[in-house]
């Protein structure tokens, strides 16, 4: 058990902080070593035939680059270096500048702009309502938009990786987003930031410390609060394990027990090929934890993406419920893979070798300023005991990159201590929106900070869903969850244009 | 008259931004050449004898050194760089992190901390009402805060004066801020930051970047609207000539035709020799610009620090006033600069060639970030025209520097235009003071913006008048003034302790 919850401990700081994505790769990997990656191909997690709207189409996408600063806290002649920024406009229903409409921007996180722009619907869904201006704009070093060559070469350039943080990325939006507003002479266009996951934190610090820009923001699924000990470790683990235990006390119970049997059957002096067979591995395992992080990021993937129509907590539980009587645990476990990843004639433990940009780029992100500190006790989640240990965490950090972490950074910088206590009579228009089935939920804000920083959640959603484009198929709680997120922002936008009339009012008078 | 005005031109946007010192430097120089300084040493502006409570003594006041970070957003190895910070500490009234008491912490602004400690009596004066805990911080690259040796061995590495800049000093302060609160153990204690001129756009951005750390912030003589074309460029310039106008018609006008007097003798063949003559200069003029230069320096500082109870406008146009019927208008001025700077042997027109700290650092962030344009046009002030010209100002920064100034980049950080319409809907807890008196005050925020954003300010007063000590002889307007400021203050502390009353009655419950 000791030895499986060791080696579980090692990607758990790291879990994958993305919105949907039709590739969703889950970053188990060492932090300390090359990655070692179990990524999940979930195609068929959405359904393109179910889309709600045609709103979003890619030919009236059109791609722009912006000129950016590499550093911009720095007056150094080098760090005048530019780079390009890669952004994308649809102004297909842009109403122009005088017909009081919004700006809508989404705000790129921890991979390539493309994906998303398929993925994150709530923006061309609402636009038509709104005449809205719709702008994406990728998060430097991911995609398009890495400042030296490749994202490879960046990264290994210890001076140019050192700009990859999210006071430089929010200080690229304010200047792209300003940019955008000259280009369509809309000045007074207000605008709504939108982002998820990570890419929600930066809309909710965006709001914070650009307010002259972004008029409000939507920041669906942000865990703002898993920083310092705001949010007890195992707040992520404690929701993966409500989220199997509420579908099924049977397939909870397997799922807990199924560790130590690993462990057991490995230790025997042919387990690893008994493993191997039993599980239908690619290619034979080469040590238990191999098939224990696979196992792992599947249950946590499952429950961060338990979106409708599959839920797929409710598909794996229902092939290890389902299983005929007499299967014992490890076979139960393996009729869970074959119902949630479906009939394959060998499962791929260690696919995806190569790591994709987000597992670099997060990775490195984690380990200079995005410290969350995730893990569990012995017996208080689904998993073996796995703590986690900050300087451990540290050492490895620094053997990799070279640079010490900075924890406390991030709560320096945009708070989130007693942030009930600070925020009810500071800042206003951020809509904190979460999924409770959602792990990430566990440190999002969940209460009403104020009159307009708010909380809109929803008992069964998942991660980001209510940002993803609409469907036939959504669940009347998923529909009423968009249509208040959108009452609110039209709330903003109207008030603001009310109170833009009197300023112009009174300034010319 | 053009030439003397294109002359008066270059240092004008360099104008000082000091609240009160024993050694006011004027900083009038020429931005693209070596520094030249015309400083006006005015130890008699405020009378010890005069203070009203004897609250600041040195002795009470303890230096510390904090391990700063040179560079706060980047995480390249190079930039873990430390240096040390002074921080400064009176704790003689501290009440305790139990007793409801604050900590009022001062911003140091573009000087050594050490002048200012005598000075800004706000704090002191104030700390035995609210048991306050008091924090002096000293602005990177000044004093003893330079990150590289001295601070002329600092400014001239052109990677570490990169790092001098507004946006790295906030996150200095927040450092310190919690540094200090963690070693008074006064994690929930009320922080109120306090600034003047520099320092107090510094406090007012300081409460919007950093609300979870200040609660609230007192920003004396904050010209934060002087970014841009928010301020037109001659406010400056039109608050000095009505100061004059209001004080005396024929002062005013006296001065207004000193200039092309200036010209007209000097352009006689030993015009230069008259003039020296004339003036009492202490070295033969080798232009008319050293007169200009000094004479405009002498109006401007006179009209920025018009304190109570010397009132200096009124003592230097008295000498213009009083002189001999007969006396023609460069004799007048003489006399003037005699009543202002009393009877002297000679004026040394060119003292102090040695550029003080403040020259030095404040023209590098002038040519960097803080780019105020300030001009006139021909007839709309009391000097020749001047305007503020945007390219060749870049160019005299490039050559200089090396690199060019952001011109925008305070506007796009922390905001300012159209500052009613942003933030009567965002943030709180600023106190934006100002002496209509005071030239800077052309670009501060004379209205209030919300219930809690508010301009408080005075006819009479001058530059940062209301957070230097008190004194006797002070007048019923100023104490006033104080007095509503500490209300309001008063008010802030009061809510915050009662939000944090049930903060934690519903964070036990």
């Amino acid at each position: 058990m000791d030895r499986l919850g060791s080696l579980l401990s090692l990607w758990l700081p790291l879990l994958l902080l993305l919105c949907f994505s039709t590739s969703i790769s889950s970053a188990v990997y060492h932090p300390h070593k090359i990655p070692r990656l179990s990524p999940i191909r979930r195609t068929n997690l959405r359904d393109p035939d179910d889309t709600l709207t045609k709103a979003s189409r890619s030919e009236d996408f059109k791609s722009y680059f912006y000129e950016q600063t590499l550093d911009h806290f720095n007056y150094n002649p080098k760090s005048y270096t530019k780079f390009n920024q890669s952004y994308v406009i649809n102004s297909k229903f842009w109403g122009g500048a005088k017909s009081n409409s919004p700006i809508f921007a989404y705000l790129g996180a921890e991979a390539p702009l493309a994906g998303d722009i398929e993925t994150i619907g709530f923006l061309p869904d609402n636009a038509p309502r709104f005449k809205a201006l719709l702008v994406y704009i990728e998060h430097r070093f991911y995609g398009n938009s890495v400042p030296h060559g490749s994202m490879e070469k960046a990264m290994k350039n210890k001076a140019i990786r050192g700009y990859f943080n999210s006071a430089q990325a929010l200080a690229d939006y304010a200047e792209v987003l300003m940019h955008v507003k000259h280009k369509f002479s809309a000045k007074n266009a207000p605008i709504i930031v939108v982002g998820g996951s990570y890419g929600g934190m930066l809309a909710s610090w965006f709001r914070l410390k650009y307010p002259h820009i972004a008029l409000g923001a939507l920041a669906s699924s942000a865990p703002v609060l898993y920083f310092d000990d705001i949010t007890p470790q195992n707040g992520y683990d404690s929701i993966v394990t409500k989220d199997f235990k509420e579908e099924s006390e049977h397939c909870y119970e397997t799922i807990r027990k199924s560790w130590s049997e690993i462990d057991e059957v490995a230790s025997k002096s042919n387990g690893l090929s008994i493993l191997s067979k039993r599980f239908k591995t690619c290619a034979p395992l080469s040590s238990p934890s191999e098939l224990a992080d696979y196992l792992a990021s599947m249950f946590t993937t499952a429950a961060q993406y338990n979106a409708p129509p599959m839920y797929p907590v409710a598909e794996l539980c229902s092939g290890i419920d389902k299983a005929p009587e007499g299967t014992d645990i490890l076979g139960r476990i393996f009729a869970g893979v074959v119902s949630f990843r479906k009939d394959e004639s060998c499962y791929d433990v260690l696919e995806n070798t190569i790591p994709s940009e987000t597992d670099i780029g997060w990775q490195w992100q984690t380990c200079s300023e995005m410290v969350m500190p995730m893990g569990h006790g012995s017996n208080d989640t689904i998993f073996p005991s796995s703590p986690f240990n900050l300087p451990d965490f540290i050492k490895g950090c620094k053997s990799s990159y070279g640079v010490s972490p900075r924890p406390h950074w991030i709560t320096t910088y945009y708070g989130g201590h007693d942030i009930k206590l600070i925020f009810q009579r500071f800042g206003s228009n951020i809509i904190f929106s979460n999924g409770l089935k959602d792990p990430y939920s566990s440190a999002g804000v969940r209460e009403n900070l104020s009159d307009s920083l708010l909380a809109v959640y929803t008992a069964k959603g998942s991660h980001c869903l209510d940002i993803l484009a609409a469907q036939k198929s959504d669940p009347s709680w998923l529909v009423a969850q968009r249509k208040l997120e959108v009452e609110i922002i039209d709330g903003w936008i109207k008030q603001y244009y009310a109170d833009l009339e009197i300023f112009f009012f009174k300034n010319k008078n």
